[in-house]
C-alpha cells in the first residue's frame, strides 16, 4: 500500500503556473501553506464536484487538457446556477501510482489554462494516490455587493419555465463515443458538435450573471437533465412544473443518433443530462427583459413550460399529458 | 459506463441529519441547492484532502464510521495547522456502483457524527460513481476577529522547534495492520494504541487555538512526518532546521514494532507520517508561555531542535551530524 504518488505533485506544478493573486482578488495566500487564505465580504457560494476515469471521462476519448477543463467547467456550472461570480477553485487529484508524468503535467496545465479562461484563481490543491484517476473540484463564488444569489426555491405557480441553449447534445455525444463508431450520425460536423458537447461543457457563467436582478424566481443548471433538474426546482419551490415536450430545443443530430441507436429522442432531450445549460422560472411579464439579457450574454431563452400548483414534473406533448420516459418515475 | 450511483445519495442522507445552521453560523443555505451559501467577515482558510480505499484505508481494518471520521480529521488537521476555527466541510463521496447501501449509510452517519464532534457544519456534498471508494473533503476555517492565521513561513534563525504529542505511532500502527499479525507488539494494549493512532487521528484544533497570539513564528501539522514537514517550514521560511533525534518523543511500542519488522525506529519517529500532531517554531523566550498554553489545551510541548541559517533539515544525534534515513535525500 504505497501512499506516495512518486514525483508528481499537482500543487508544485500549479504553483509554478499561478502567479500571486492580484490585489483585487480575495486570495491572500494561495498554494503552498497548510490552507489557502482568503478575505472577502458578502455572500459566498461553495460547490463540490468530481469526475472519475472510466465513469465521467476516458483517456482514449479526450486529451488531458480537455479532461481538466471539463472537471473545472462542471464545478463552475453550479456557480453559474447561483448567478455567482467565480472566485477560487481547489483541486484534489487522485493519481494511479503508475501514471505517466507527462499526462499529469498536461492535466495540470489544462487546469491552469481553464482557470485562466474562467478567471478563477487556483488557490489550493492536493495530490493523493488512487487506483482510479479522479479530479475533485471545489469552487467558491461571490455575490456582488448587495446582490443575492438565485436559488432553486423561488418558483411560483403562474411562472414560465425557460431554458438557455439547445439540449440533448451531450447525451447523444456520449452515445456516439460509447458506440465506438456503430451509430452513424448525419455527418462529421454534426458528429463533432455532439461529441464536443459531451467532452467540452461550457459553464453558463455569463448567462447566470445576466439573470441577476432580472426577476428570475428559480435557477438551476442542467446536469441530470431538463426534467430531473426541473424536478429539483419543483421540490425546492413546493410547486409542480408542466414541461411541453414540443417546445424543448434539441441539438441537430440528436434525433438521428437516437433513431440509429433505437433510443427515445425525447429521453435524450429532456433527461439526457450534462448539457450544463441553465433552466429558470420567472413571471411572464419579465420574459422580454430576460430574453434581452440572455441574448446580450451570448445565450438565448426558450420557454418550455409553466409552473402550476402541485408537485413534481408533468410532461405534455402539444398540450396532452404524456407519460414520462421509462426510468423517470422518481420525478413525481 | 454507468454514471449514476443507484439509490444512495450522500447529500440526501446528510440533509436528513444536518439541521438548519444556527444563527451564529456563517452558513445561510446548506445542503440542497446548487451551492452552499455562507456569509462571513475576516480571513478564511480553505484546505482540501482525500482518502482512497486501498490506499489510505481498508474496510477490513476499520468500520465505516471510523473511515468517515478519519477523512474529516485529516482535513481538519490542516485548519489546526493554521490555528483556524473550524467552520464548514464539503464532502465528495466516490462510490463503486455495487456498494452495500448499509455501508454507505454508516459512512454518512459517521461523517455527520464526526462533524458534530468537531463542531463543523456539513454544508455540502456530492456523490459520484467511482471504481474506488473515496472521500474528498474540503474544510473552511475562520480567524477570530482581528486575529491572523499561523503560517509556515515565519521561522527565524535562533527560534526553537517544538512538537505536540508523541510520534511514530501512526506509522507503527500501519506496519502492524499491513503485517497481518506477523509483527508482534509488546502487548494487546500497546498494539491497540498504535493501531488506533493510525485509524483514528485527532486534529489538534484545541492546540492550534491555544497557540494563537503565543509568539509561535511557524506552524504545520505532521502529515508527511516530522522531518519532511519541518522541511516544508524550512523551505517556506528560508531557513534550516536542526532536528536532534534523541529529543523526539516516541510512542510506546514503536521501537518494538520497528525491531520486530527489521525497520529503523528513527525513521518511524521522524518520517513515519500521519501522526497529525503540530510542529512549530518560536523564540526561546516564549517557551514557558507556549508550554503552559499547550498543557491547558490538553496537549504538551517537546522541544526537538532549533532554527539555524541555511536551508533544509539537518539531523543530529546527541549533537553529532547524522545522515537522514534512506529515502529522505530530497529534504535538503
Amino acid at each position: 500500500m504505497e501512499r506516495r504518488v512518486g514525483e508528481f505533485e499537482l500543487i508544485r506544478r500549479l504553483a509554478g503556473r499561478v502567479g500571486t493573486a492580484g490585489s483585487a482578488s480575495p486570495v491572500r495566500v494561495g498554494i503552498g501553506d497548510d490552507a489557502a487564505v482568503t478575505s472577502h465580504r458578502g455572500l459566498t457560494a461553495t460547490s463540490v464536484d468530481a469526475i472519475v476515469e472510466g465513469i465521467h471521462f476516458r483517456r482514449d476519448w479526450s486529451s488531458p487538457d480537455r479532461i481538466a477543463a471539463r472537471a473545472l467547467a462542471v464545478a463552475l456550472s453550479d456557480l453559474a446556477a447561483m448567478a455567482a461570480e467565480p472566485g477560487e477553485a481547489y483541486v484534489t487529484l487522485g493519481v494511479p501510482p503508475e501514471s505517466d508524468p507527462g499526462f499529469l503535467e498536461l492535466l495540470a496545465d489544462g487546469l491552469a489554462d481553464a482557470a485562466d479562461t474562467h478567471e478563477v484563481v487556483l488557490a489550493g490543491g492536493d495530490t493523493v494516490a488512487s487506483p482510479a484517476l479522479f479530479l475533485a473540484v471545489t469552487v467558491v463564488g461571490y455575490a456582488p455587493e448587495d446582490e443575492q444569489f438565485l436559488m432553486r426555491s423561488g418558483a411560483s405557480a403562474g411562472d414560465l419555465v425557460g431554458v438557455t441553449g439547445i439540449l440533448g447534445g451531450a447525451a447523444a455525444g456520449l452515445m456516439l463515443l460509447e458506440s465506438g463508431g456503430e451509430i452513424k450520425p448525419p455527418g462529421p460536423a454534426v458528429r463533432d458538435a455532439l461529441i464536443s458537447r459531451q467532452l467540452d461543457p461550457e459553464p453558463r457563467i455569463e448567462a447566470g450573471r445576466a439573470l441577476r436582478g432580472s426577476g428570475v424566481t428559480a435557477l438551476i443548471d442542467l446536469s441530470d437533465g431538463l426534467a430531473p433538474d426541473l424536478g429539483h426546482v419543483a421540490a425546492s419551490s413546493g410547486v409542480a412544473i408542466e414541461l411541453e415536450a414540443s417546445l424543448v430545443p434539441v441539438q441537430t443530430g440528436v434525433a438521428a443518433v437516437a433513431a440509429s441507436a433505437g433510443a427515445d429522442p425525447l429521453r435524450l432531450a429532456i433527461a439526457g443530462g450534462e448539457d450544463y445549460e441553465l433552466a429558470m422560472t420567472f413571471p411572464s411579464g419579465r420574459r422580454p427583459a430576460i430574453e434581452h439579457a440572455l441574448e446580450a450574454a451570448g445565450s438565448g431563452l426558450t420557454v418550455v413550460g409553466e409552473v402550476v400548483p402541485g408537485a413534481g414534473v408533468r410532461l405534455t406533448l402539444d398540450g396532452s399529458p404524456l407519460p414520462l420516459p421509462a426510468g423517470f418515475d422518481h420525478l413525481n
